[in-house]
């Protein structure tokens, strides 16, 4: 089985990278997730540029991971927050992954930043591997690629 | 709990994210998970232009993502393939992530175009979430995000 002969972009990664594919995108939906919602919130936590902000933040919504909801303050003109889709709540294990991998990989002397913990019973939580016939496999366990339905052969 | 107190960038995702914050980056994972692993190959299927995979697999060897090993065919010079690390490979669940999320929300009439299967049984692999005190959860299961020993409060 040899992937050059498969064309590379018809590729799920592929696909939900053009969404998500710059560090700024990923970073947003985190504040997203960890309840930071607002534009302001966003922009002075992340310390990205407006401008930037402005522009990931109309992707996410265009392609369906955020909506934006409009709030207003006593006196103050209507704004804007950002809610997750059910797209975008689907997207919490990529940042789980991210999370995990960076623990492990960056965490430095000083111990993990954040724990995500199963709210019921306060437990730090972590990916996992199964497979459909019921084997709950570890995180590097043998796995195999192979061309689904939706493949296209390369140059055809 | 309000994220907004503590610093951004002390963050296992953002930490992630600097060394994989880019589309490309991740593409060019994927090509050596599926044993796509030469430059040449690399660069021709992805279409990626040949500085930026230069640039991007330079800092993927620096980030101890991927180590370059020589190898030589019959009368040509030295060439290099790139193989993953241990921490390369444990970045395998951020891409079944990614390869779900597309799978889920973009693959589009035809089905998903690659299947990621134990090799094992050959059943399909997904990801779960498990927590440390044994209980097994659904993907979306109420999470919560508590600062960690690394934490560090925004402005401080």
């Amino acid at each position: 089985m040899d992937w050059l002969e498969y064309e590379s972009g018809t590729c799920s990664a592929a696909r939900a990278l053009a969404v998500l594919g710059d560090r700024w995108t990923m970073l947003v939906l985190r504040e997203v997730f960890n309840g930071v919602r607002r534009f302001d919130d966003i922009s002075g936590h992340l310390g990205v540029a407006r401008d930037v902000l402005t522009r990931r933040l109309a992707v996410l919504v265009d392609e369906g991971v955020l909506v934006r909801v409009p709030y207003q303050q006593p006196g103050a003109r209507t704004r804007y927050e950002y809610r997750l889709t059910q797209a975008g709540k689907d997207l919490r294990p990529v940042l789980l992954a991210l999370i995990e991998w960076g623990d492990r990989y960056r965490a430095g002397d000083e111990g993990v930043p954040m724990k995500v913990v199963h709210r019921d019973c306060g437990a730090p939580v972590h990916l996992g591997l199964t497979c459909d016939a019921g084997h709950q496999l570890p995180l590097d366990a043998k796995l195999q690629s192979v061309p689904g339905p939706g493949a296209r052969l390369a140059n055809a």
